[in-house]
Formats: C-alpha cells, sequence, structure tokens
C-alpha cells in the first residue's frame, strides 16, 4: 500500500488563492517575514516526515497497538523513533512562544501540519497533539515561574502534556467529579482520584508527562463551580528544573478500543500526588476551555484527516480495479473489465468524499485565521471579532467534520467491497479510527447544544449574524456575474433560511426549553452544509477567476467547479432534512414515555 | 452486560397481528397445523437458546476469533459445543424438507428465528445460516443421488455448507472467474483454483463441509456464461454415504477483518479437488441464484439483528447513565442528576433506532410470505405473484436494511459516549460486525442496480406497480379514517412520486445509459424508505384499531404511534434527498475526467 502524500497543491490552493494567508501573516506583528517561500518549503518538508516516517506507521500502530505492563506502556514499533525525529526536526516547538524556545510561526499554520501528521498516522499525532493544548493552557493560565518550569521542555517536545477531566461516572458532567486535592504545607497540593479515557497518559516516548488535572479543593462549592486546575508531573521538576521524584500517578491499564490503537488510551490512579495549582481556585473549567477549544478544532481536523487518507486510499484503487464494463462501452478495451471509476454509483462515492474534504478543509483553513488573531492582532475589536467567529465556528467544525469524516471512511471502505472489511488496504482502520472524533472532546450532540445554546441563541443570534452578513456580502458581490448564478442564487436563498430556521428555534425554545435539545443536531448540520456551500462558491469564484486568467492549470481549476457542482446537486439537499427535523418540534421525541421506549 | 433477549411482543404484533401468519400458513398445503401456539412455543424454546447460550459467546467470539493452523480451523471457545446443542436441539431441521429428515415448518418461520439467531450472535449464525442456502441450492438443483447424499446430513446439522463464489480478482465480476473443472473418466471433475472471502470455509464444529463451487469446465464460453456449479466435499462421501478420503481442498489462510471475527472468511485452495456437477453445464450462475438470493435475505436480516442489538444495549444505558439535568427540570431529583435518555438528542438517537428496526422488522416479516408461497402454494400464478414481489423486495431489503443497520448500530455507540469506543460495552462490536453487511451478497451499488435495471426498468415498471398498487389501496381504505390521514396523504404523495420518479429514470437512461447508475442508489434507497412509511402506517391501523377495541397493552400500540409518527415527521423527509439526487442527473458524476479527480 503506498504511503500517504500531503495534498500540497489543494493545501496552496487554500492558503494563498483562498484565503490569503501570506497577505494576513503580513498584516499581524510578528508574522511579518512568513511569506510564500517560508510556507511552501515547510509544507514540503513536513510532507517528507509524514509520508516517509509517519505514514508506513500507521498500520504498525493498529496492529501492535500500545502494551501495558505494571503501570509502564510501551507505545508501537517505531512509534518512539519517529518521535526523536520530529523533536529533532524541532516541529514541536513550530507555532509556540520564541520565549519558551518556539519558533514563533502562526498558529493557523501549525493546524495545516497538523492535518498532515494527522492524515499520515492520527493516533501517532495524538502524543504531541494533547501537548500543544498542554502549552497553551500553561501560557495562558500559569504562573511565571510554572512557565518556566514547564514551557521549555514541552514546546521542545522533550516531555509530552495531558488533559485529565474524564472520571468514570462524569464524561459530559464534570459538575459530577470526585478527584479531590488537599493543600499541603509548602503550598503544593495532593490530589487524590481516578481518571478515565486519558489519551497520552503514560507512554514511553518522553522522560516525563505533564498532566493537567481537574480535581475539587476542600470546600470548593459544588458542581462545576468548584472545579479547580493543577499541574501534575509524572516526575516532580525541582527548582533548578531538573526531575525529582516519581510523583503518585500510575497508569492503572489501557483500554481496547475499537480503534486509535496506537495511541495509549489511560486509566490514571492518582494517589497523593503532588499537584501545583494551575490559575485561580474554583475557575478550573473556563481555564480548562483553552485547552479544550484547541482540541476541539484538532479533533475537526482529525475529520478532514480520515477524509483524505480514505479518499487517497479509494481513489486509487478505483483507478486500478478491474470489474465490469462501462454501461456506455468499454472504456479499456484491452484489458478483461474496465477501471471501476467508470462506473457512476463509484464516482458518486468519490465526489461526497472530495466535496466534503475539500470543503472542510477550506472551513478549517478559513478558521485557523482566527487563531492567529486572537493570538496577535493589536487591535483589541479585531480580536474580539475573531474570538467570536472562533467561538462561532469550532462546535460546527468539531461535530460537522468529525461526521462527514466518518461518512466520507465508510464510502473509501465501500469503494474496495470486500477488500476493504480486511486489514490488507488500511480503510478499514481509518474507518476505526475515525469514529471516535464523534464522542471525544464533546459529543456531537454536546456540540450543537453548545452551538445552539450558548452561540447562537445565547448571543442573541449575533454570532450567526457576523457569519450571515459575510455569505450576503460575498453574494452581493457576485449578483452580476452570470456564472455564478448557479451557486449564488442557492446561497442567498440558504443563508435566509438559516436565519428564519434560527428565529423559529428561539421562539419556540421560549416557550419548551427541550425545543432547543430537539432541533439542535439537525440544526448545527444544517449551519455545517450552509457553511460548505459558502466555501465552495468561494472556490468556485476563485477558480472561475483563475481559469479566465488563462491559467496553465486548468483541470485542477475546472475540478473545482465540478465538485462545487456536485455538492450544490447532490449533498446540500441534506439541509432540507435537517429543516423538517427542525420544524417537527420536540413533541415527537417527548411525548413517548420511557416505560414505552 | 446483560444477554440479549428476543423482542417477542414485537415478533408476535409482526406475525399475528400485522401479517397474520397464522391464518397465512392455514390456506398453505402443508403448512395446516403451524398455529400461534406452536409458533409462539418455538420463539420462547428459541429464545433462550439464543440468550443463554450464544448471546454470551458473541464477546468471545470478537476477542479470540478464528484461529488457523496448518490448514485446519479452530472456531473460538464453546462455539463448537454451543453448535452440538444447536444440532441436538433440532434447530437446523426446522424449515427443511422431511423428506430428508426436516420439521417442514415455513421457511417465514425460520427466517424469524434468523433474527434472533444473528442478533444473539451474528458470527456464529452464519456458519449454519449458510448452511441452509446451500441445502435450497442442491434441493433445487441436484440430482436424486446428490440430494440422497448429501440433503439428510446438511439437514440435521453434521455438516455444513458453504458457497464459494470470489476470487481475488473477481467479486462482482464473476464473469473473470478462472477456477477450473477437468472431467475425470469417472464422471466426476477435478477442480483446480483458489477462491477468497469463503464464510465459513473452513472450521472445527462438523464432521466434513460441502463447498458449492463456481467453475469453468474446458471450452466454456467466455464470461457468465461459461459457469458451471459443483459440489466439493472436504472429505468425498462414498456410495454407502460414509466419508472417504480427504479431498484436495484447503484452507491457505484467514482473513483479518473489521469486524464477524468468530466466523472463519477463508482462502480456500483447490488443487485436483474431486468435484460433482450441480445442475447443467454453464448454467452455474443462474442456480447460484437460488443460493444467492436466500444468502440476500439472510443479509438484510442481518441489519435488523444490529439495530435491535444496538437498540437493547443503548436503550438499557440510557435509562441507567446519569448525566446533567433535563432542561425542563430535575426527572432524577433525588439521584445526582437524571438518566440520560431525559435529553431530547438522546431521545431522537433511540427513536432513530427504533423507527428503522422495528419498520425493518415489518418489511422482512411482509417478504416472508412469498418465500413460503414459493415453497408450497398450489395455484401457480399465485406463486408467479410471489416470485415478483420477493424479487422486487430482495434488493430494496438486502441494501436498505444493512444501510439503515449500520446507521442505527452507530446510533447505539454514540449513546454510550466514550464508553461507547471500548471493548466492554459490545457496542462497537456491534458497529465493527454490521459493516460487512452493505459489502458481501452484492454491495449496496449492485442491489441499487439490480433493483433499478433487472427488476423495475427490467420489467417495464410492472414489479413496482404490484406493489404500488398495494399501497394505494391501502391507502383508499383508510380514506375516511380521520385519524389516519397524517401517515395516508403523504404516503399517498410518497407513492405516486415514487412512479413518477421511475418513469423519469426510465427515459433518462434510453437517452444515456449512465443515468440508470447515477440515480441507482438514491432510488433504492426512496423506495427503502416508502416501503417502511407504508409498513409504519400499516402498524398504525393495526395499533388505533387495538387501542380503540379497549387492548390492555394501550402503552405498547401507543408507542407504535408515537413511533410512526417520529418516523414520518424525521425519517422521510430523507427522501427529499433522494429525489433531488435522482432529478440531478448522471452529469455532475460523469463530467469529471479520471485525472481530475
Amino acid at each position: 500500500m503506498d504511503n500517504y502524500k500531503a495534498p500540497i497543491r489543494d493545501l496552496q490552493f487554500n492558503i494563498f488563492e483562498l484565503f490569503g494567508y501570506d497577505r494576513h501573516y503580513q498584516d499581524l506583528p510578528g508574522y511579518g517575514d512568513v511569506n510564500a517561500e517560508i510556507i511552501n518549503a515547510i509544507l514540503n518538508e513536513f510532507d517528507k516526515f509524514c509520508s516517509n516516517i509517519l505514514s508506513p506507521l500507521n498500520a504498525v500502530g493498529d496492529q501492535e497497538g500500545c502494551q501495558w505492563h505494571d503501570g509502564e506502556v510501551t507505545t508501537p514499533g517505531g512509534f518512539r523513533e519517529a518521535y526523536q525525529q520530529y523533536v529533532e526536526g524541532g516541529w514541536p516547538a513550530l507555532a509556540h512562544d520564541p520565549a519558551y524556545g518556539g519558533q514563533g510561526l502562526p498558529e493557523s499554520l501549525s493546524l495545516i501540519l497538523a492535518e498532515m501528521r494527522g492524515t499520515a498516522n492520527w493516533a501517532w499525532g495524538m502524543y504531541p497533539g494533547l501537548s500543544h493544548g498542554a502549552v497553551n493552557t500553561l501560557k495562558h493560565h500559569g504562573t511565571d515561574s510554572q512557565k518556566s518550569h514547564y514551557l521549555s521542555k514541552l514546546v521542545e517536545g522533550s516531555w509530552t502534556g495531558t488533559m485529565c477531566l474524564t472520571e468514570a461516572h462524569c464524561g459530559t458532567d464534570l459538575g459530577l467529579l470526585r478527584t479531590k486535592a488537599e493543600p499541603n504545607a509548602d503550598g503544593s497540593y495532593s490530589v487524590t482520584g481516578t481518571k478515565i479515557f486519558i489519551s497520552s497518559g503514560e507512554h514511553d516516548l518522553t522522560e516525563n508527562i505533564v498532566h493537567i488535572v481537574l480535581a475539587r479543593l476542600p470546600d470548593a462549592p459544588v458542581g462545576v463551580k468548584g472545579i479547580s486546575l493543577f499541574i501534575i508531573p509524572k516526575f516532580d521538576v525541582l527548582e533548578d528544573g531538573s526531575l525529582g521524584d516519581r510523583n503518585g500517578v500510575r497508569c492503572g491499564s489501557i483500554e481496547h478500543k475499537m480503534g486509535i490503537h496506537g495511541n495509549a488510551t489511560c486509566v490514571m490512579n492518582f494517589d497523593n500526588a503532588k499537584a501545583y495549582l494551575l490559575g485561580e481556585p474554583n475557575q478550573g473549567l473556563q481555564a480548562m476551555f483553552t485547552f479544550m477549544n484547541t482540541a476541539r478544532i484538532g479533533t475537526a481536523m482529525q475529520g478532514i484527516g480520515h477524509m483524505e487518507l480514505g479518499y487517497q486510499k479509494s481513489l486509487a484503487y478505483a483507478k486500478d480495479r478491474l470489474q465490469m464494463r462501462s454501461v456506455t462501452g468499454p472504456k479499456n478495451p484491452d484489458g478483461p473489465a474496465d477501471p471501476i471509476i467508470v462506473h457512476p454509483d463509484v464516482r458518486r462515492m468519490l465526489l461526497t468524499q472530495k466535496a466534503l474534504l475539500e470543503g472542510g478543509r477550506m472551513m478549517l483553513c478559513y478558521t485557523g485565521k482566527f487563531v492567529d488573531v486572537i493570538d496577535h492582532a493589536a487591535d483589541p475589536e479585531q480580536r474580539k471579532a475573531a474570538e467570536d467567529m472562533l467561538s462561532f465556528m469550532t462546535p460546527i467544525a468539531k461535530a460537522f467534520l468529525t461526521e462527514t469524516g466518518f461518512e466520507s471512511a465508510n464510502l473509501a471502505l465501500q469503494c474496495f467491497g470486500g477488500h476493504g472489511y480486511i486489514q490488507e488496504w488500511g480503510v478499514e482502520q481509518n474507518v476505526r479510527d475515525a469514529r471516535i472524533a464523534m464522542i471525544y472532546e464533546g459529543t456531537t450532540g454536546i456540540q450543537a447544544l453548545d452551538f445552539i445554546g450558548r452561540k447562537v441563541l445565547g448571543s442573541g443570534g449575533e454570532l450567526l449574524k457576523n457569519f450571515t452578513r459575510e455569505v450576503h456580502q460575498f453574494c452581493k458581490a457576485h449578483a452580476d456575474d452570470e456564472a455564478m448564478q448557479e451557486f449564488v442564487i442557492p446561497l442567498q436563498a440558504l443563508n435566509k433560511k438559516w436565519g428564519d430556521l434560527t428565529l423559529h428555534i428561539g421562539t419556540k425554545a421560549m416557550e419548551n426549553a427541550d425545543e432547543a435539545g430537539a432541533a439542535s443536531v439537525d440544526y448545527l448540520m444544517f449551519s455545517g452544509y450552509a457553511c460548505l456551500a459558502y466555501f465552495w462558491a468561494r472556490a468556485v469564484a476563485t477558480a472561475q477567476a483563475a481559469i479566465a486568467g488563462g491559467s496553465s492549470e486548468a483541470e485542477f481549476y475546472e475540478a473545482k467547479l465540478a465538485t462545487a457542482r456536485f455538492y450544490f446537486q447532490r449533498i446540500l439537499p441534506r439541509t432540507n432534512v435537517c429543516e423538517q427535523g427542525i420544524l417537527s418540534g420536540a413533541d415527537n421525541l417527548m411525548s413517548l414515555s420511557e416505560a414505552a421506549f
């Protein structure tokens, strides 16, 4: 099986042509020297690492899995060496603050690389991926001393970080958590409790692991208002930065999971573990959102990764596998049969993947810019606008791209027929790996409640209007462009319907609070399809301009037009189902008694 | 984890109230004594076997898998003992001809039991399941001597049968197959070639295995017209019925698959294997359709099995798992949180499963009757009508119920959150096991081509009209029933649209042969949703009559009404997407050049 190759041309289309990252960087303090040449050099260099080193280890990770022995975890063969190369290449430090040894490149560029890393080998990528979130949390909430102790090691990749939230009886409902932190005389704390589902909780890649843990102080208020955040290193860190004693945190076991076998999902037992308060007491959940937002965008990217991997594999197979003749006459008359890509339904499966994948990639490339602005723009209003937009896009991206990611991964498998069901081609692994993305970092249902409740209705519709206004302006700008009408007219109608449905839900939810939940997933998916319609229309405008300008890559741009047309004609009608679901109301869900189910 | 329990009450609703199996049997020669008492006794007895014996082995089968050593296959621990109990209980013989030791019960009843067996343990059930198809093929195409040699052993379950079609380079396109059969002087043949993906091809459950194998005679015409069918026993069968020499057929390896680990998927090497021609030379593919039709309905049932298992597990979990409060106020005020079944979106996931599951069960219960009529009705016209209807329903049932089966299994997993992704609860196994059903016995795409091409357009629309006429008559019969209008009006509209879309596709396909393929899967799925709308409307009529009649089980019947309403309001709008896909035509699939993908 061929290794993954990064879709460099499509990434460049997004980065430069559609979203103007080079100009965007030049407008932001500190990024002025990040030009196209640097970006392209980084993409090409990282592609080599991903395709040559990470991609061959993807199947190894699945088949060997992680091994637990007496509290220690051994990662699959080759994972450790690949991690060393990753650190030697300076990749963990790419988008971090130079004050802590980072290279100071933009977060949006790091996100592009995360797609490449995750497509090549998602389970492996979770080790540095979670670490990236831990760095951001420490940077935002740590004291100077905490930063100096932990950040440089995490940034260079000598240590990794984790995020310890879930307990057996609480995942979504963190207010129920029981892990206790008792103050010690020296200002540190002793933490006791058991956390489950801790990704990368224990491993053999680095000499130390820094856990960021949610726990309760004595006499903390009940519920989510009594949660504090703690730093708990596997090995204590002494004043001079060297490693001290082994701390009272041990991996009790690792889970047997459907997929992502190469990443250790750990039960972590904290037994009077020495801990350091991170941020203010009882403010832990808010602080954790820094971590969770990073993780949610990262998980959205997982959807793209599985789409890309599945698409590459199924496209290659569809061109290679000979089976039956085209009904319009042989296309490969010298062979025993035609390649299956001649069959309309195989093309439907490939184009569905392509439209969701490339559209989803646009969504994340669009979203990544806001992270840069939040981090680096001088103007507070600009930062606030970017925060609003990121906050709006995050639940859509997380839920919509992981749902469609799983759909795409399954279509890729389907293109292989029976061969897809066996281990050999890696497409069944891709499906199994993709399945978790709709669950962790908040399920689709939780994202949908966050979206309709906190983001849209919670802002009085403002966050939505920011986006629909942009869509409207795009439509207006192309109102006289004949060739754009097949996209602009339905997009404009959809944009209006989006507002109407929001008003409808808001009104009904005032009468019955269950109405928002009953509409939530349909509303989020509607929003996802509407966003992709906007991005595909933008792609069309860009592609048409390139063709009109006499581009030598006409085939590439024509494919954008054809894929956009496919999206509008065959995918976008799904918004009708979402609309009907929303309008049908809560009664059809709530009227059945629990006993009658 | 609790064992599976058969949904006896729902089965009875279908069998007696909705589809009148008891009256149906009384009208068929040979089944006059199959009354409600006998049916209920069989259901209850088989439930005990399924829940106590098969269900606990489902996880064992997944975790241990089959082991291959030097051509021999060991099934997971307990499989062999369970099979012995199955044989001792007389279950393999249930629906077979008394002339060969069968109990002569109707095939439709056997299908109900296949749901129970398959839900409890699909991988185990494939051993007797494939055998059942082999019996039917031998019965229809074997000589008297072949029947006397093989049937009684297969019927009693001392031997099992397989179906050997696929080769590495051909699955769908059997015309390409290369396995060769050379005639021997004694009238037998020597078969040489390699078959792959042979379910139950080798195992330790029985003393002999009877392979039914597709191969080519010397000088056979190329393509599908040159395929003949052969019986190849693992141990040759002597004139007196005793076992002779070990034949030249060996299992070269077993596949590492995504799921159904408890069933051995074998590479079978035939090396001058002694073979007996079954049926006429070069008529093998037609004869194999007997086997495939049985297998396709069996695979449709697999969809139901995974829906039922997932629904049972996720419903129990949703009632038990406490997480967050209902937004309309606590429903479990004495506990730390409410059970998650209070949340609207969890109910949406449960009701989607319930509506597809119970509707799908109706579809197969409806379909099963035609098999009885074909086998036993005296009137040739009645048999022909049943054959037409079975032929129409088979691709819908196979593709639609396996697609929705996979969807349902995934929704069940989703209800568990992170806990669903780990092995412990069995819901991730259920997803992995369900995934193959959309592929084997003809993928969804192949079923869709068979449906639109051979069944609907191939009959000049007659097979469809037989069904839509029945729907129309139902709607007419309930035209004055006020309480039925919320179902009858949309059903009538859908029925008309079904015809219109068929005409549209037929017309366009005359201009461009790719149009049928481009519409095929959307058309099949449209048909599936339309069928379920009809069955749900029938269930409503039956439930309303029971409630009006003062039934003491009002809660059961009210649940049918509520689930039907959910289906019409939240699932049926999916037909709009199918319609738009069909109307969008083939251009959006075919215009992109292969290189531009």
